[in-house]
């Protein structure tokens, strides 16, 4: 089936902000087997929405919208898909319920604007926004769909993930079935070498990687007349990746890697704290980001000055004067200075570079210790990163952090 | 003048790569006074992208492309775009000699379908790409432009900036001047509602609101004749707007609440720490993502558990047990115990439930305690915020942590 993708917005056309949405369902809708014939970005203008709408469906059965469903003057993708395919927009008692209760739980008068989220087609299937206020839908008439999401990211990709695929699940011939394997510290291009037996002429399954911010990610996906052969296919595949790049994969079903360390430590009854100094705070965000951490996570010490690392963690001035902050010496005091108050079962530490500044020929940017205290011993792994930048550098220590405990603690 | 960003390129429609080439040419082209009406991603299909170019040259009067000028097959742009335009492809000898120079000075030889790339329309003003292989050019008809440029958004900045931006400078009509201003403490519909006077009916200059996470944007542009007269009709309407709503403003020049608040810091010399709970060490990382931060902020303490709490801060047990970790009293102890260890001019606290659980009827997720201690005095704000999910709670404490830091040195 061929489909579009519309993104609604001016202020996309004014690039204040990058299109993830059509990233996203591109990816989604490749993988149900639909075909993606174009991506279309429109301001909040009806006549050419409407246009655009018409010009899509010359040749594409399905589209896909974002944007425009919100309470303000602006948006109107609602009523111009409706009318595209000649419905009528009626009350949707339980949109309008949940709306009711949305704005009687915060204490905040709904204003008027906000009422028309709650109209819908006539004929529409309303998908609920988990994340916000304006339901989507999709509606159908002679063959041709139309299905309306809301704009910001993080209620589009839910309600896409939780109502939409569903949905979409039934409209698709054969069926895919995929693995995301996430993968740290090897580079996408070295990925790929090592993969290239099979990448190479592949035909089903395919092996597709991607690379995120500090890591990469293999796609292994199958399609196949049942759900059991198209797995099948995709286990064996991913048997002979593990034969060949085992070593770097910390999950096979696209968990985040501070998902993954979470669930042990939480699963084990580990007790964790941290002593950071360049990531300033980034570990613990990580952490406390899993819903329940605080079953095992104790305390974190951001220690930014050297005051602070000799008066919270006993860091001796001594080993600050000849080693610097920076050094294996200061991590290892810090991570053992970081056991003494707070007795965790797991205490680790980082000290580095994060740059733009304050990088030398000895100790250039990029350059991180990370201390950890585990059973009694004291463990130190030096990095020397690539100097990205200053958000990037913090961000793969966060996640060099989380893979020193993964491998800590895998026994 | 209205424009048109035309993406080429079937691993856009695959998902594989996030389009950032139209969100540079879109920021560029409202810069130079251009409106900007749609964005279009095509696959390879050279039916399709003459249908596309003919679309947009019915209301826009240029088109910018980007993909599709190499030398395999489905590279069809400057043969597509030739004849929408009523010209007929020539040799171009400085791009062929070009070419020869690039493959003999890398010991290579050029393929037969490379020498394709300097063929040009004969009218085409040749732009050269000093990044890759593929010039780019523009080509005009009776008043309708087109610009084809790189798909690589390197290659295609780098032609943008040195090449097609001084071309384009000579075809613009007018200057826009905007600026942004960020408000925080009030909502998207709230906000639209109060400027519903400035916002009904305006021409120019142009109010927009945005919405970004937890907070607001608006965006106000005037094109004039000369860039004096836009800005000032922009900061006439800044006036007004400051007149209703100037007491969520942060900044009028699309500042980060963050970093106006670390320039004020330093500028200031005003030493800060932090006794962090709910937001788990996300403030902490927000301060020391600016650069230099190091010469004010001291440290952070993570105090998760109330052990740590205690501990760390010399919370009272008492308070713990008679008012439990989230609340205005202990707020203020962990400020004033922070204000004790660290002896920073700035003691700022948190203490609240992110959720999704640990919600009760008397203290519902989203309730947060924000205590400081500052030249002598402590302080405490308390909030009550709509529970979006856990992330967006955690975000939303830490920016009324800046926003409680902001309002505190102002003067």
């Amino acid at each position: 089936m061929k489909s579009a993708i519309l993104s609604v917005g001016t202020e996309l056309l004014f690039g204040q902000i990058t299109n993830t949405n059509t990233v996203f369902l591109s990816q989604q809708l490749n993988l149900l087997g639909f075909d993606v014939m174009y991506h279309y970005t429109v301001g909040d203008n009806p006549d050419r929405l409407e246009e655009m709408i018409a010009l899509a469906f010359k040749d594409c059965d399905l589209i896909l919208t974002t944007g425009g469903l919100g309470p303000t003057q602006d948006d109107l993708t609602k009523e111009i898909a409706c009318r595209a395919l000649d419905d009528h927009m009626v009350l949707h008692q339980p949109s309008m319920d949940k709306l009711e209760q949305y704005f009687k739980k915060q204490n905040r008068t709904m204003t008027e604007n906000n009422r028309k989220q709650a109209y819908m087609p006539s004929r529409a299937v309303v998908f609920d926004n988990d994340a916000g206020t304006a339901p989507g839908f999709a509606l159908e008439k002679d063959g041709k769909q139309i299905i309306c999401m809301p704009g910001p990211p993080r209620e589009m990709t839910r309600m896409f993930q939780r109502r939409v695929l569903p949905y979409l699940e039934t409209k698709s011939e054969g069926t895919i079935y995929y693995r995301m394997i996430r993968t740290f510290g090897i580079g996408e291009s070295m990925l790929e070498t090592k993969l290239l037996p099979l990448i190479d002429g592949q035909t089903d399954p395919t092996l597709a990687t991607y690379a995120k911010e500090g890591e990469c990610c293999l796609r292994i996906a199958s399609k196949r007349e049942t759900k059991e052969e198209a797995k099948e296919a995709v286990d064996a595949m991913l048997g002979q990746v593990q034969d060949i790049i085992g070593e770097y994969i910390y999950s096979c079903d696209n968990e985040e890697l501070v998902d993954v360390v979470c669930a042990k430590l939480m699963k084990q009854g580990l007790s964790i704290s941290s002593a950071e100094s360049c990531t300033g705070g980034m570990f613990a965000a990580a952490l406390t980001s899993v819903s329940g951490i605080s079953r095992v996570f104790d305390r974190s010490l951001v220690t930014y000055s050297n005051e602070a690392k000799m008066f919270e963690l006993g860091v001796k001035e001594e080993t600050l004067a000849a080693h610097g902050a920076v050094s294996e010496e200061t991590a290892r005091e810090m991570a053992e200075g970081l056991r003494r108050v707070s007795g965790s079962d797991i205490c680790i530490s980082v000290t580095g570079i994060a740059g733009p500044d304050g990088g030398t020929e000895e100790k250039p940017v990029g350059l991180v210790y990370i201390g950890a205290c585990f059973q009694g011993k004291t463990t130190c792994r030096k990095i020397q990163m690539r100097n990205v930048n200053r958000s990037w550098n913090r961000n793969f220590a966060v996640l060099s952090m989380l893979d020193v405990i993964n491998r800590l603690i895998e026994g």
